[in-house]
């Protein structure tokens, strides 16, 4: 059997594996009344992995989560609030994320170090704990096997729809369960100091029985070409965050290094990120279209990367492309002040096939052309530095009107 | 005396320094019939510095201008059109800067290598030399001894208004004066591998007998702490240049490093340098205010420009400074991403003299206090560190609705 012989399962989530249940409540964080605070439960103990933001202001509930993946114990639940990031909350911030675990440990009947704790919203505030201990009541009691969409539209801040997936994998004579869920539309440029840049939170649970080892390479292996791979603004947030739990209901033989079914699981984890991160490019705040930079044969993997990341975040770029306007200089511009070396005499650039630059000059591709290409709501724009064999790939988006508009009057 | 007895002379700009004149004229590059190109030439030879982009691509001539400073030789004249980047345009690039010195060259019965040429505009569109010749031949009939404002207008691109200035500063028994105008509202974040970032483009003017060393190390002094100190989107362009020439037609004792006025001189060319500095930021592209961010107490030199250049060319935080929103969280997240190191429990910020963060916390200051701090028209963000004693301050500006328009819509 093929290792990409795997399925998405039509309406999954987080609660598709076995075991799982999730829930997505309406505390009144929100000012707008909307779900903010969403459990995922394991009804077991589950084997935990994690990928955290590298940002040096890493907010109180990272922390908490950093600590627990550190101990390297079981783990059973994720509790989640938006509309508040409990960062830049100093002593008072860790009592405050270490109190949501606690409450949520005793409630659901767990040790509190099984309870990753996790906030995204507003930095500075302090968390308000009333809001947030009835929250965890309400979402301990309304814990269902198919809670995997109210959990994804409870964790939304400027996101404008949930974004969760489920894939199932043959493993040995039976499957496992792979189930996601993330959200993240501005202050997206995901750094997991073991992948990912944003506030972005991300959510992974699966039934299959693995080993911890095992868990963590594959979790940092999709991370890294998924959500480490999406700028939106070029922020990375406080507060980024991809935690995985892995329950062995599947009941498969353990999964491990090299073990029978392990490839398969993690194209499929790969897979689902890549889905997730694609879902958080599309929805970024204000943005019309989606943009793969792709820079192939660079000298190295740092210049490819500094390349891609200096097209990705231009606003010269991201504006350009909001006005379908087919302007390289601008992509030049960025790939000359990338740091990247190559001989700009040698650079071809094309969007999708369509080439517009050839040896560092206008390609005579004729404008209209370029347009069309623009106006789609997904293209690429391949830069070719001739000068290696290294390529990275970056999802961006364009930056609108509406962007500023979002970010101008955002308070939550 | 003491060296800052300089002042500013009303009106003053590139023509203001004994034995130069200036011109702007109207060639047909811009579609508008705005002018489009500009000479500033001096009746004798003069001693020539430059800063140039650090850009990979480059622009033709900047590569002419980059020859002509290494050659080390004397210069007469500035040639410079806007309307047309003559970047990545190859072989044909090379010879149309080329040619459009030698011309200027031959109608100024001066030497082509006396000449720079320089470029502004849209990038990757061959020089329409027809349209250059028939500019140079009109500019040069129209070298005026106060053509200063009429030359700092034609090198505009979406510049609101022309940026010049001049200064008269004594030395010896006399006076020596300094000219100076630029051009530059986007693509700016100037890196002149001797120093500034941007297409900004600054040309400036004396009378000073002086030194070619001390020349350039007196631009390279001005330039690092000015244009290489603003950003306004972070793009560093293909074509930025800072040029001076030194004509000593002043007739003071020749200034090198240490004597009689040497000092002075380069405070002052320090000064001038920093108000068109001011000017580039304050004429941003769709720019409401202008914001100081200045970092201090920082572990190192490179740590303080790295978090003040994070903050500066941050989306979230340029938005939040349009909306007048005094979220200091995204001031926080992007010097927590900017690779700077530091304590984050140590770290505090001021807007103006108002504490907004304090030991990484916030400051409790009432927000209705910091938002008519944002809704003035100049504001400083203050961060300091606490871990060292370097500093660095950046000018910038926020980011508007009209920014996205001016730059969706961008074709020159």
């Amino acid at each position: 059997m093929s290792p990409l012989s795997f399925e998405f399962i039509q309406g999954g989530g987080v609660s598709s594996p076995k075991g799982f249940t999730a829930a997505g409540v309406a505390a009144g964080l929100k000012r707008s009344g909307a779900p903010d605070l969403a459990i995922i439960h394991s009804e077991v103990p589950a084997v935990m992995a994690g990928c955290l933001t590298a940002n040096k202001f890493a907010a109180a509930p990272v922390e908490a989560c950093r600590k627990r993946l550190a101990a390297g114990g079981p783990g059973r639940t994720f509790v989640v609030n938006s509309g508040n990031a409990n960062a830049c909350t100093g002593e008072r911030g860790r009592r405050d994320a270490e109190r949501m675990a606690h409450l949520t440990a005793e409630l659901l009947g767990v040790r509190p170090e099984e309870v990753f704790p996790c906030s995204t919203g507003r930095i500075g505030v302090p968390m308000p704990m009333d809001i947030i201990e009835k929250g965890v009541r309400m979402a301990s009691e309304a814990l269902v096997p198919d809670g995997g969409e109210s959990a994804a539209r409870a964790i939304m801040t400027t996101d404008t729809r949930p974004k969760r997936f489920a894939i199932k994998i043959p493993v040995g004579t039976g499957f496992v369960t792979i189930g996601g869920m993330a959200k993240g539309a501005g202050m997206i440029a995901p750094r997991l100091d073991q992948p990912p840049h944003a506030t972005m939170l991300v959510f992974l649970t699966t039934d299959a029985r693995c080993s911890v080892d095992f868990l963590r390479s594959a979790l940092w292996t999709a991370c890294d070409v998924s959500f480490n791979r999406v700028t939106i603004d070029g922020d990375t947030s406080t507060n980024d965050t991809a935690l995985i739990m892995a329950n062995g209901l599947a009941g498969n033989s353990e999964l491990h290094a090299g073990s029978e079914g392990a490839e398969a699981f993690t194209l499929a984890l790969k897979e689902l990120c890549m889905r997730l991160a694609r879902e958080i490019a599309l929805d970024g705040e204000g943005a019309t279209k989606l943009v793969h930079v792709i820079v192939r044969k660079a000298a190295s993997d740092p210049d490819a990367r500094l390349c891609a990341e200096a097209i990705a975040n231009s606003l010269l770029c991201k504006t350009a492309w909001f006005g379908n306007d087919p302007n390289w200089g601008r992509v030049v511009a960025a790939a000359g002040r990338s740091g990247a070396s190559f001989d700009p005499a040698k650079v071809s650039i094309h969007y999708d096939a369509h080439p517009v630059v050839l040896n560092g000059g206008d390609a005579g591709t004729p404008e209209p052309v370029l347009v069309e290409v623009l106006k789609q709501k997904e293209f690429n724009v391949i830069v070719d530095l001739a000068c290696g064999s290294s390529s990275h790939e970056i999802l961006t988006c364009d930056i609108s009107y509406e962007y500023v508009k979002i970010n101008a009057d955002y308070h939550t």
